[in-house]
């Protein structure tokens, strides 16, 4: 049976869903508003189970996962939902020992995911351009002992990076258009691009630059939306409320000036769409 | 700059948006019916470009990823949809180097996605009661050079899993809340427990047992929608038609019997459900 | 041009938002907590113009549409949202002119609404069991000049409706399955019912019985989601959040029982699940 | 009990849901590609039962309802769906007696609906460029007997509207944005004013332009999604796949000039995202 041991990161949940991140080391106290904890008193033991605060008040302890890593970031800025991490992660197809590159870091919340996918063979590129922001995601994975998967650079973009041949590049900026050309000269050929931005305007400045770039095809552009339920079997309906946007994703491939001339057909909903448009 | 090489598989698609996976070997020739295309006219070169069959046919060879590989298996039955093997694959926290169960393998969508996030390191056990279905997965897997990652059993899960500790359980039956008990065993404490369903009975049934069960905590019900744009920089629209439904994803974690019975303050949904309901 | 006369029901909107319903006539007051607005300040202009309390706040005055005046209703239960309202009317064939029954009235949100759609000639009976609900609504309707286009009735609706040959019948009760018989002698032959349940167990247990109760056909549940934009031109994007869940509505015609015995073919999802059920 | 007469519309539904709307006359024959139904067979009749074909094919008689007219147009044109229909009817405060624009009328779909919720004292005019939409139209909303409630122009919409002071105005053109100056002049001080369009590049036109034109307020941008269920009890659950896409809604108040420059908290939406602009 598996059992915590020091070094391990433990979630402590309280009654009251106050979340606690805690690396467990003999001797070590958690301390909050309703008493402390001693890391003693789950070292050795499984998780999963309750653990008491010398004032008596409950907490679960568990394993946390990649969603409760990233949710007890601190963080600065937005940061990406759990729900467009994973369809980035699928669809950028990351995969242990890949070669990523993400601009910019922002608090860290899809660095911490994608070190986490690639693996210790992997190997992480993280872009930022402001100081601060960069300083708070490399101090943000190392809390959670992954820093040494990701390279943080301090860089305007616009620079270029310094990278090339890499597996996937994804841009979570302000104005991703204005890189594309950086992006094409890091990406390996047939490699994966991504990017996130929270407005129409910015998905047709982007799905335009992406096309007169002439670098890129299999242009896709989705939305994820997650429906929670309340979880009730004798009364199961969705949550009153949900989350409805939070940004668009936009993917492509990198290829031939040939392929991105002539190769439209790459794209089912596009082609289909100008078909019906000459119909018109 | 990477160049396609021997043993590497590469998806050609054609201008009818057809689409072929191959392994590239020396002298080896894809029949298409549209001509063939011989390796050799792929090996040493770069991916991302335009190949002509024999007739003159254009072909874009890229680097499949695992959506690419997920959309070519072979298969008999209904596969998990991106989006959805996506979101489990995050929310179940897989990330190299675990341990994982999943149940039935179907025709191996999940299976394979499972199997590139877990790396070499990590293990996956796949149980199926349908022979046939096995043999389906087994081939597919192979196919993609991904067999030598996964365990793959045959056998009605009723029976209970050979593995203990491992770190994540997805149940992809008819009836999951009949095995709980099982996937409660072979679970570590505090590990991630998955499973989709396609109706709302299923879930409502599956919901009420994994209360019953005592095992589990933090149940969570989810849907994952993806909804595709035409990504025509002129006339940026969502497509006209999307898929509406696949499945309904249920999460919980393992947890001990105490917490179980007390640790309804895990979950946030139900718990404002129930003061609501109290308030009535 | 239009200009406000006395008896005009106007919406004042401040600065801050907060709306006020007023009833005009000659030396009429609106005591706000901004100071006061005289009646006579209105009565003789246009609408759609700014006026401003002795205190010099400001206040929009506006022609309340539908959905402004459900807004503006006393409520002590759940009212129905205007997606849903709007959905109904359409579905249940609302037109000036006929007859509709609804049961229970609640605070009188789609009461009001029905009650606008069938204008003068039309005739709207609302049951209701609660007399407090009962009278909460009667002086809803009477405070938009809508109460004589109503008979509200306080009713156990198990004791049936007085009324026969009806066009359209909606139930929004906790277990509208218990009064199909009643339904059904209420309304005439090709009539109209609806009904809304908030959990998919309700759903089930309403299409079982509208099944089992061979008076019904053309059986359909649907959802229905309005997603807000935030109407900036420069940066056009969903509202962040969304309402989720409000209900499922459910509809049916009255149809004889041979039909619906062998009625299937009327509802084009139904008939296509169970082929493919049959193919499994 | 209410029964078919002459003069009645009425829908058939043959067993393959081949659908034919009927208006009853003595004597009078539907002819179908399974034989004839004679009139007389149904005049007399309630409805909600069945018919045979000479040929001893069954057919559903119903009532047909707004839904049902619509589905039954003659069309060359994507005509609204019910789902938009609804929401337009209730957000524009639609409602019998009132005086309505509508532009361009198209196949008739919403003119359709827009006649039959005004009733006989409310006043449709419908304005098209196009001299055959226009004759389809009205040919259309002859069959149902629907024409004299409107007032089909044939028009260039640029050269405005004849009528002043209606209730509401409904844009469903290519480029609405041309037209509010127009709209504006002919609706009255806080009347409603409407419009769809499918792509977000117009929505972002049509916003921009409803904010120069300063005579528009409580500007909204909704979309709304109909989520289909197969309705089995034993296995609920969504359609498969649904409508993704049919239009944008943009909603407006005409408002006077002051209004529109200093009205912007009239919208909830837009104030709170320009107050988070600040912030950022």
């Amino acid at each position: 049976m598996r059992i915590a041991q020091e070094g391990d990161l433990v979630l402590l949940i309280g009654q009251d869903r106050t979340r606690f991140m805690v690396r467990l080391e003999a001797g070590g106290q958690l301390q909050t508003h309703r008493g402390c904890v001693p890391h003693d008193d789950l070292l050795g033991q499984p998780l999963g189970r309750q653990v008491f605060s010398h004032l008596g008040y409950a907490f679960v302890a568990l394993r946390p996962g990649t969603c409760d890593l990233i949710q007890q970031l601190k963080r600065t800025t937005q940061i990406m939902y759990p729900k467009d991490i994973a369809y980035v992660l699928l669809k950028l197809n990351i995969v242990p020992g890949q070669r990523v590159i993400e601009a910019g870091t922002g608090s860290g919340g899809l660095t911490l995911a994608l070190a986490r996918a690639l693996g210790t063979e992997g190997r992480l590129y993280s872009y930022e351009v402001r100081p601060d922001m960069l300083r708070l995601a490399e101090k943000n994975l190392e809390a959670v002992g992954l820093a040494d998967r990701v390279e943080f650079k301090l860089r305007d973009i616009a620079e270029g990076f310094d990278e090339t041949d890499v597996d996937a590049v994804f841009l979570d900026v302000r104005q991703p258009w204005l890189y594309l050309s950086q992006a094409a000269q890091a990406l390996q050929e047939s490699g994966f691009l991504g990017a996130i931005v929270p407005t129409t305007n910015q998905v047709v400045e982007l799905v335009g630059a992406l096309e007169a770039q002439q670098a890129f095809g299999q242009i896709e552009v989705e939305e994820v939306l997650v429906r929670p339920y309340k979880p009730v079997p004798g009364r199961l309906r969705p949550a009153d409320r949900m989350v409805a946007h939070t940004g668009y994703l936009i993917f492509a491939r990198k290829v031939s000036r040939e392929v991105s001339q002539a190769g439209y057909w790459l794209d089912r909903r596009r082609r289909k769409y100008e078909e019906m448009a000459e119909e018109e």
